[in-house]
C-alpha cells in the first residue's frame, strides 16, 4: 500500500487573543495527535483557515508542525492558490520546509473559465515544478468547482501525482475517479459524513476534521470495512455523523474549533469574518460529543484515546 | 424481513406503432421477468412513462401486469399525483385493480410551497384513505422537490406506511432517513450507480431499471453486501455502471427502452416529446451490453438469466 | 400591434368548501375583471391550478369563462401536458370550448431528456395540430426547464406560434428572446416583480397575478414605459413589488387567493396539499393591500379600479 | 448627484511575455481612457485578473494608474480579502497608494458561513478602518456568495459606506437594494448584458468591461435612459450585447484581453491557469467588434472614441 495511504487529520489554527498565530497551542495539539493512531497530519487545509493567512504566518506553521512530527509520519501541506505560478511558489516553500507531499485545491475565482482541460494544464504545470509529490485536491463546496473524472484519470498518469483528496459527499463521482485510475493512485476522503460510503467506493483512508476528534475510531471504521464488518461499521458511522455535521458543512470552522476546545484540544475564535460559533451551537456539540463520551473533565483530561 | 423488502423492477411500457398502449409486449416482458429471481415489479413509476399515460391506459397496464403476476410476487403501482384527491383516486383504482402496494411520488409543480410539513399532511391523507400499504417516492431529479428526512421520519409512525423508495444518490441523505426510521421500514433505493452504496447505508433492496436487463446481477450484489464481499461487491458496481449511467441519467427512458430492444426484451420508443435513442446512442448501449454478455442473439435468445 | 398584445391576468379556480369547483364564484370574478382596462383573461394558468384540476373540471372553468365573455376580449387557455399527444387533446378541447389562443408550458417531467431540439418538435407538433393560434410558456421556477433563446426564434417563424409568456425573472433571456424574433412575434411578461423591466427590455404585455387585484395600476405603468417616464414607472414598480411578492414566489396561491378575498374577489382555499395562508402571511398581505389602498370594504365595496 | 455616480471601466492587467506586470502597457491603456468620457477608473477588480496578483505586484498597479490619473478622476481599488484583517490591510495600502474609494468584495470561502450577519460585521469593521469611502462588491458568479438586500441596506446607513456595485443581472435584487437605500447611495451595474435593465431599475452608474471598448455608447446608454428614450437605448443595448457576452460570462477575462488586442489597448494573455482566448473565439470577437465598427486599423488606430 501507498506510503500517504490512512487516515489524516487537518490541523485548525489556533489565534492567540489578539488575532496573531498561537503556535504554542499548534504545537500542543500536534503532540496529542501523534500519540493517536492517525498515519498523519494536513497542514493549511481548509479548515487550518488558510486562505485567512499570509504566507510568512503559512511558513510558520508548517515549520512549527515540522518540528514536532518524526520523519516517518507524513506531513501534507496545502498550497493551492488562484494562480499557477503562486501555487508553484507555495509549493516550493512548502517543500523546503519539511512538506513531504503537497494538497493543491482547484484554482476557483473564474469558475467558468476552469474547465477540465485548464485544469490539467494547471496541474500538470505544478506536478512538474514540485520536488514533492502532488496530491489533486476537489473542495466543489468551497470552490463552485468540479475537477472532472475525466481529468482525474489523465493526471493520475503523470509520475508526480500520487493521489486526490475529494471532500464532496457524492459517492458516485468518488467511485468513478476509483475506477478510472490505478491501484496505486490514493483515493483520500473529505466528507466524514460519508466516510463509511467512500470506504466502500475504495478509498484509500481520508482527511477528516472529525479525526481531530475521533482519531481512533476514524481508524477503526476503515478496518472494519476492509474486514467486511459493515452491519458494525454502518452503526460506527450513525454514531459519528451528528458531530461529523456540526463540525463539517453546518458549522464549519467555528463548529470544529469549539469542538476541539470541549474535548480538551486547543481550538479557539476562528479569525474573522469567521466568528466562534453561538453558545446555543456549543451546547448542542457539548451533547454531541457527551453522547460519544468525548468531554474533556478535570478529572480525566482527554487523551487522544476516544472511547467509541 | 418485511414482504416488501427485496429487489424490484420498474416496467416499462410498450407502445405499438400508432402510439398506443402494446398491452401484449407488456405481458411478454413481465412473464421473462417472473422467471428471474426479482421479488416483484413496479408498474406507473417514471421508467413506465406514468406521466405519459392517461387514468384510462394506466389502469389497463395494472389489470394486464396483476393477470400475468402471482399472488406471492408482490405488485408495487405508482399513483402519485399533483393533487391529494387525485392521488387517492388513483390510489383507490391501483388497489381495487390488484396492487399490492402503492408507491406515491411528492407532489412537484409547485415547488417552493413544498414543505415537509405540507408534504406530510399529503401523505398522511393518502395514507388514511389507502386500502393497500403506501411507500413513499421521493425522486428529486425528475421533481425538484426532496422530503425532507425529519418528514420520513415522522411519516414512518403512520401504520399504514411502511417504506420509501429513494431515487436520489445523496447516500448522506438516504442513511439519514435509514438512521431515523424503525428497522421495519423499508427502504429502497432507486439509483443504479450508487446501488452499492445505498445498500451498504442499510437500504433493504432497490427499484432499478438496471434490474430490467440485470436481474441476477443486482440480485447478487445484494448478497455479497449482506455477506460483507465489499471488494467483490465493488468490482461488480463497477462493471454494471455504465449501462446503469446509461439507461439513467445520462439517456433515460429512451436509453433503456433502447437497451431493452438489444437485450431481447420489448422496447420500442418513448412517447413524445420523448424520442427514441440515437444511432450513435445505441452504438453506446450496444457496445456496454456486449461487454457485459447481455446481447440477446438468434442462437441464444436472451432469458432472465443474465451471465454477469 | 398583435391583437394578443397586452395586459392579461390569470383566473385563480375558486372552489366551494366540498373542494368542488364553484363556477358562480368564478364568473362573479370575471364580471369583475371585464369592467377593468385589461386585455383579456389567462384560464387554467398556474395560478388557476391548474395541475390540480382534472379534465372534467378544466373545461367547466374554461366553459364558463367564455359563457361569460364578449367576443372581442382575448381568453387565452393553458394547455400544456407531459404528453404531445395530451397536450394536443387538450388544445382541441380548449379550442372547441372557445379559447382565442392556447398557451403551452413546456413539459417537463424528464427534466434532462427536454433539449431544445425535443421542445421545438412538441411545440411545432402542437401547432400543426392546433386550430387557434399558440403561445409558448416558458415558467422555470415550476418546471425546472428553460426553454433556450435559439429555439424560441426557430419556432417564432412557425405561421401558428404568435407569441409567448415568459414567467421567468431573467431579464437578460427575455430580451434575448426579443431581439430574435419578428416585431409581431408577442412576448408577455409573467413576473410583476420585474414587470418594469420586462416593458424596457420590449414586451408587449403581460400575464400577471397582480392584475387580477391591481389592474389599472398593471395598465398604467405600460403607459408610463411607453411614454417614457422611467422615474414614475420605477416608482410604481416600487410600491406594487412588495405585494407582487406575497402573491408570487413567496406565498404562491395562496398568497394570492388570500389577496383576493380581502379584495373583495372570491380567493377561498387552494386545493390540496396547498394550505392556505397562515393568518400571519395573512396580515403581512392585509397590510400591504393596505399601503396600496387596495382593501375591500363594506361602505366602499372593491370596484376594479385600484386607486393607485 | 454623489461624486462617484458615473460610467467607469475597470482595467485589465497586461503582462510581459516572461509573466511579469507591464506597466508600460497599463500606462498606456490608461492614457487612452483619460481621453474618453468615462468617469474614473477601477483598478484590481476581477477583470484586472486582482486574485492572480501579489501584493507587490498590486502595489505596482495601483501606483501606475494613480500617476496617469489627475485628481478630478475618481480612482476606485480593489481590496477585498477573504480575512477581515488582510482586507483592511489592502485597504490602507490602497488609500497611501492614492485610491479615492475602495470597492471590497464580499470574502466568500467559507460559503456556508457567508451569512448577512456575519459579512455586515466585516463591512463595518472594514469600514471604520478606511480611511477612504468603501462601495460594497457584490459579485455572485465568482464568488457563490450574496450579500442580503437586508444587509445592503443596513451598511448604507455606516457612514463610510457610500456605494455598491451589484455585477449580477439579477434585477429584482438590484431594484430591491436601490429601493431600501438612501438616494445618495450609489449603486453600479457590473453587468454589461442587462445595463440598460439596471439603468431603469435606477442605477446610478457602472463599472464594465464593455466600457473599455465602447465607452462612449456605455455613457450615451445611460444619457438615453436619463432622457426617457427607452426605444433607442434598448436598440444600443442590443447591438451591444453580443460583445458584451463575449467578454463577460463567455470568455471572461480571455475574451476581453483578445477584444483590447483587436481595439488597438493592450491585451495580452491572461495569467495562467487562465489561457488566451482560442483562434475561433478570437474570430468571434473580431466579427463581433467589426459589426460595431471598433476594429483598430492602421491606417486610423483607435482613439477612445467610439463609434456607436
Amino acid at each position: 500500500m501507498h506510503r500517504f495511504a490512512g487516515i489524516y487529520t487537518p490541523l485548525a489554527t489556533p489565534f492567540a487573543d489578539d488575532g496573531s498565530l498561537d503556535v504554542g497551542a499548534l504545537s500542543r495539539n500536534v503532540e496529542k495527535y501523534l500519540r493517536s493512531p492517525l498515519t498523519g497530519l494536513v497542514v493549511l487545509g481548509s479548515n487550518g483557515e488558510a486562505p485567512q493567512l499570509d504566507d510568512e504566518e503559512a511558513e510558520r506553521v508548517v515549520s512549527t508542525v515540522r518540528a514536532c512530527m518524526p520523519q516517518g509520519r507524513p506531513m501534507l501541506v496545502g498550497t493551492g492558490r488562484e494562480s499557477t505560478r503562486a501555487t508553484i511558489a507555495a509549493t516550493r516553500r512548502a517543500a523546503s520546509a519539511g512538506a513531504d507531499a503537497v494538497l493543491v485545491r482547484t484554482p476557483s475565482f473564474f469558475k467558468a473559465q476552469m474547465t477540465g482541460d485548464l485544469l490539467e494544464r494547471h496541474y500538470r504545470d505544478v506536478a512538474d515544478a514540485a520536488t514533492v509529490p502532488v496530491l489533486l485536491y476537489n473542495v466543489t463546496m468551497f470552490t463552485g468547482v468540479t475537477l472532472p473524472a475525466d481529468s482525474v484519470a489523465r493526471l493520475a498518469e503523470h509520475p508526480n501525482i500520487v493521489g486526490m483528496k475529494e471532500s464532496g459527499s457524492d459517492i458516485a463521482h468518488i467511485a468513478d475517479c476509483i475506477a478510472r485510475t490505478p491501484a496505486d493512485f490514493i483515493m483520500l476522503a473529505g466528507s466524514a459524513t460519508t466516510y463509511l460510503h467512500a470506504l466502500c467506493a475504495g478509498c484509500d483512508g481520508g482527511v477528516l476534521a472529525l479525526a481531530s476528534l475521533f482519531p481512533d475510531a476514524c481508524v477503526r471504521l476503515r478496518a472494519l470495512v476492509a474486514a467486511g464488518s459493515i452491519d458494525e461499521a454502518r452503526q460506527l458511522q450513525r454514531q459519528l455523523t451528528p458531530i461529523a455535521r456540526s463540525i463539517g458543512g453546518t458549522h464549519g470552522v467555528a463548529g470544529l474549533k469549539a469542538a476541539l476546545d470541549l474535548a480538551g484540544f486547543a481550538g479557539g475564535s476562528p479569525r474573522p469574518p469567521l466568528r466562534p460559533a453561538s453558545s446555543t451551537v456549543v451546547d448542542v456539540i457539548r451533547r454531541q460529543l457527551e453522547d460519544l463520551g468525548a468531554l474533556a473533565t478535570a478529572a480525566s483530561p482527554t487523551t487522544t484515546t476516544d472511547r467509541i
